[in-house]
């Protein structure tokens, strides 16, 4: 068995081939991008893993197999096991319950039974794969989108036809709410997946209580989306809460399922207020969130009686004069009811707060001009906690532990590129995950959480080795302030010969929460820009002020005046761009998507002269078209921030568009609404201004599948017809 | 007086200039097309004209004159008036009337008094130019849109808000329904204006009755259209019955003014039946309309007693195993209400068929292989139907007078190019109006009915004169059949050299109803070909069989398959075109609009080597997604005609496209819904095709205004990027 295993771990270590450059082929975006059709015939098989408590698991798609013990050491013959997803189906009776088609997202919710959850197209089910029987089974809850399946009780939530649900282990169903419609939605996720939500359910930790959003939308506009996928295209509306207009009324139940009583928390009246990041205590007694009022510059961390409602306490208060964004619900120490984890960004970075139930106070964890972008658990053993940050590079994301007690931090992979790790399960004793670095382009890795210790256990070469690849280089430069560092990544043409003059194209998203140059695999260069530079083309990206994890100060730059300080920067890229002796500054491009098509069509009307072609996606065109949660807490509202709002409209900047700008948008895109852009066409063609344009029929925000290739297809054409 | 008038008439006989070529200016779209900037600024000040009965009388913006007497000669002294607007106005309480602007649309609806019927943007009114006083006004009607003005009366017809009204001449108002809504509207045009139908009120000849349309839609599906010109875009469907799905249910009611009782013809099951042509008996104790089953296989003339509602009698009834198609109402004789005049094309062409209602039989009474155009009247004195026909040539529209009695004809103009006549509203004894020929820019005519007598008003110059402007030549080749001639016109591009070699771009409609080659100015060349032709490009215009005026079997020649016929005959115009030594056959482009947008998308992707760029515009795609009444006149339903539909869906064509497309159209066409043109894009998306695509947000299926100009530099540009 040890050996078996170790011959399968060792097929994943790929060997990186020499091939000679003339033997290189021109990779085409179906081999390039996840919807095109050679992509995945590319990809490596990477090594997919789970924990089982604090044993490592590996997840083939027909075979699971046990890798490492609790202590990190392969598996004593007697711990060792294999199963495959024939000897699970030969149990199953096909017909009712259908197969287990792949077994890459199993799980192990039991640290301490043999069970592994998965599921067929039909069911959900735990296999003993000690006692080799299916140890329960249920008909698959997730076929209605939004289950969330609770381990303790094998029971799930499931929101469905806008009222939600509770299907027991037995399979019984019961309704929690009965009066769900368009108008009032029950279990879903709330406030368009602001503040950290995603979903609408929460249970308690013994299953017992499910917390639950409700939400009245009945005074929220409709924005009149339409499915042309019909005989005759039908109206598909979208409730959507528009900057400044009337926006929906969030309420949280919470559902007994030893009684079937649902109580709502007692918070007021909910008009114009946000709640977000709900939390259990771990007697499941409280429940947790974070309150703030519309206008985002106040946030309150309060407490509720689970059993009343009542509204217990405030335990802590941010302000903000421009605007507080709570993001992470509160964790409880493992081995400490009556403290928490809390992050905040209050003194200009995102940190970690211990906060004392006892004592009503908190006290700061870490500390530095960095910031903490996860908080993936704890090591009960070393009582410390296991975060993802920045400290070891603004690029860079690293793994490391933090002593609860002492607030010593010991880093716990490389330091180098990036990390994505996910924790064990029991103890919190090891960490696994993969990385990359802008020369590294995938490695799966195990250690300690305790010490220093990561072990490779596969290595993957770029899977376009055997194709042109550009080079990809970085480096930084001051913003429009003079005082900040931005990084920038830069990636030549393929056969680059520096006393060549080539066309430039920058791609730009320069919105928040996101940042588009890491120290990943060629500093996260996107495969279209790989596309591109073996069409001869120069692409350049900045991350502006503005963007995300660089602190407080850097983020809300832009507060109330979305685009200017973004494009300021932008355009010292711009001048950086220009100072290089190989691009052609009379051939400048742009392109960008959603906030990046905001950024690439402003560009285009604010700087005539410097961009020539220009490819805007999905982009926001004016900010009044935008939504509440998202566009009021930048830009506040139409009425209290009209020059903001004014100097943000792309509708009146129209007029000065003077190069090629195509326009891009997904036809049902309740993101951006399609408002956006058609008022942008129109806007054009009162002013005698010519643009393109193009729209993606059943598309959203983003284009997905074959669509992907064929949307790339399409902007790398464009530069191609008119900046070449 | 007389001599005033003589000098006022000379004013209006512009003079051409000539004007050396290096002094010509290149025209723009904006001198071009009626939506551009300088277009009204170049156009002539033409002579209009309006009948008094018998008499002239000139109606220029701000003065009235009488320019003839009953006789055709320049009036008395005593006979001759002329008044202002000023003299108007000076009598009207502005405040509550507003000001009469512009008198060119003025009326004089009594023969036998001195009253002009005019308007303002509050009222309508009647001036007594020979008593120098306003003898009637009430407010303007016409702002809701659908105001049918009865002069015996002076009652309005209105239908708002779904309901008919009666607005009396004192101003009161009386509703004639009450229970309308967008499920059921009264006094609209029906059967989406197929059918001659044009309005939804018919007044009997004293304005006692009132007979009017009632359309049951409830079971009509809706398109959703969307309004972006609100805060946020709204819903704004359209009752769409598409082909093979559920159509409407249309009623004909009659109103008595006297009783306020409406009552309804007896005409059975209305659904899946049309009704259209309603005409009243002179002494309007009979209404006469046109029925059809929703085959269209067969229409019945059907009388009904006007008090009652009560079918009468089928007159007469029409088959044909493609279609008929009932265009015309019934004209009765003025001089005897026992007869009157019907026009079939049962015979192959259009003609006049003189109906005895005493005898009940019908004899013909025009015949020959040319079509009746248009039955202008009567000449009440010589007993002759004054007609409008193509007998003196397939591209030539002229009017002629119809003995009754003999048959026998006499043409009353020039016999050559394109007149549109007006005839006299009191014997009929005259004609007046315009005409142009391939040579002739414009000229006003006025002459006898009685015999060829045309005596020029004023000729107008080319308003482009000033402007470099191409050759336009005409020929005929043959159709796919190798027998029917077929019409084309061939522009030249400005400063044609035979020794070079010129992109050509065909434009083509190719639909029923409609011809694009008459003996008109320059054969009816259009503004955006002599831009074309400025840049240097060839634009060949063929009507296909399938178009109109040519006869029955020419037009329906296309049925169960559009689009096949029709592409075979262009392409025996892309054979001609190659043929010719200067024509470069690699650039060859096509556009056109509507089915013009049909047939371009078709051929792009039915002769993918042959077309390289084509810019189709509001096309139809799929015939499955085109309403009921045109569309299953010449395809039967998806249903009965499953091959037809197949053969001429585009969905299935798009992976063949090779050529650079581009699609424009309305973003709120009512016509050809934008469902044609996504799913297009749709289906190139799915087959990995590329084509552009731009949209108009607020415009219908044509586009207006500045628009048009913005449109047809967008398709200008689309040549000049991939066709030259």
């Amino acid at each position: 068995m040890y050996k078996q295993l170790f011959t399968t771990a060792l097929a994943f270590i790929a060997i990186s081939l020499s091939v000679m450059a003339q033997d290189l082929k021109t990779p085409t975006l179906d081999d390039l991008m996840s919807g095109g059709k050679n992509y995945w015939n590319l990809q490596p098989n990477t090594l997919l893993t789970a924990w089982w408590g604090d044993r490592l698991v590996q997840t083939d798609r027909t075979t699971i197999t046990l890798l490492r013990d609790k202590d990190g050491k392969a598996p004593s013959a007697r711990q060792a096991f294999t199963f495959t997803a024939d000897e699970v189906n030969a149990l199953l009776d096909t017909e009712k319950y259908g197969q287990v088609v792949r077994m890459t997202g199993a799980e192990f919710p039991y640290a301490d039974q043999t069970l592994c959850l998965l599921t067929t197209q039909k069911a959900t089910l735990l296999y003993d794969w000690q006692q080799k029987r299916i140890a329960w089974i249920a008909p698959y809850v997730k076929r209605y989108g939004t289950a969330d399946f609770c381990p303790a009780t094998r029971a799930a939530a499931i929101s469905r036809d806008y009222n939600l649900y509770v299907v027991s282990a037995d399979g019984t169903e019961h309704a929690v709410s009965t009066d769900g419609t368009r108008e009032v939605v029950y279990g879903t996720s709330v406030h368009r997946d602001e503040f950290g939500i995603s979903k609408g359910t929460y249970w308690s930790p013994s299953g017992r209580l499910l917390a639950f959003y409700r939400m009245d939308q009945s005074m929220v506009a409709d924005y009149p989306l339409v499915d042309i996928d019909h005989r005759i295209a039908q109206y598909a509306p979208e409730k959507y809460p528009m900057a400044g207009m009337p926006s929906h009324k969030v309420t949280v139940g919470i559902y007994d399922t030893t009684t079937g009583r649902t109580i709502y928390l007692d918070a007021g009246d909910p008009t114009d207020r946000y709640f977000s990041n709900i939390s259990w205590s771990p007697d499941e007694k409280t429940i947790y969130m974070y309150e703030g009022p519309r206008t985002q510059d106040r946030a309150e961390l309060v407490a509720y009686c689970a059993e009343t409602g009542q509204r217990i306490e405030v335990l802590y208060t941010e302000t903000h004069d421009k605007y507080v964004e709570p993001l992470h619900p509160i964790t409880f120490l493992p081995w400490d009811g009556s403290k928490f984890i809390f992050q905040s960004m209050r003194d200009g970075y995102n940190h970690l707060y211990l906060y004392d139930l006892k004592a009503k106070q908190y006290k700061q964890i870490t500390r530095g001009e960095w910031v903490v972008l996860d908080l993936l658990g704890f090591n009960t053993r070393t009582r410390s906690a296991i975060i993802s940050s920045t400290e070891a590079g603004d690029m860079r994301n690293n793994t490391f532990a933090v002593s609860l007690a002492t607030g010593k931090r010991t880093r716990l992979d490389n330091g180098e590129g990036c990390h994505t790790h996910f924790l064990s399960e029991g103890e919190g004793t090891w960490i696994a995950g993969r990385w990359s670095a802008p020369k590294v382009y995938r490695e799966v890795e195990v250690g300690s959480t305790a010490k220093p210790s990561m072990t490779t256990l596969a290595s993957y070469d770029s899977p376009w080795r055997d194709y042109t690849m550009p080079e990809v280089v970085s480096g930084s430069l001051k913003a429009a302030d003079g005082v900040t560092n931005l990084y920038y990544r830069l990636v030549k043409p393929v056969g680059f010969d520096p006393q060549k003059k080539y066309p430039a194209v920058v791609y730009v998203y320069g919105g928040p929460h996101a940042r588009n140059v890491e120290e990943r695999w060629n500093y996260m260069a996107r495969p279209w820009e790989y596309d591109m530079a073996n069409k001869g083309y120069i692409i350049f990206v900045l991350d502006n002020r503005g963007s995300c994890d660089r602190g407080r100060d850097f983020e809300n730059v832009t507060h109330r005046h979305l685009g200017r300080e973004e494009m300021r920067d932008q355009m010292c890229g711009v001048a950086y761009l220009r100072s290089l002796p190989y691009v052609d500054a009379d051939r400048l491009g742009v392109h960008g998507w959603s906030f990046g098509g905001f950024m690439t069509t402003n560009l285009m009307c604010s700087y005539p002269d410097v961009f020539k072609v220009g490819v805007a996606g999905g982009p926001v065109i004016d900010w009044k078209y935008y939504e509440v949660m998202y566009g009021e807490r930048y830009m506040d509202t139409p009425e209290e921030n009209p020059e903001g709002y004014a100097e943000a409209s792309l509708l009146t900047k129209a007029k000065n568009l003077k190069g090629k700008l195509q326009i891009i948008f997904g036809y049902n895109d309740p993101t951006c609404v399609p408002q956006h852009t058609l008022s942008f066409v129109r806007a054009c063609a009162d002013a005698g201004v010519q643009l393109d344009l193009f729209t993606y029929p059943g598309q959203g925000h983003n284009m997905m599948g074959s669509d992907m290739v064929h949307l790339h297809q399409r902007i790398t054409q464009y530069f191609e017809d008119y900046l070449k």
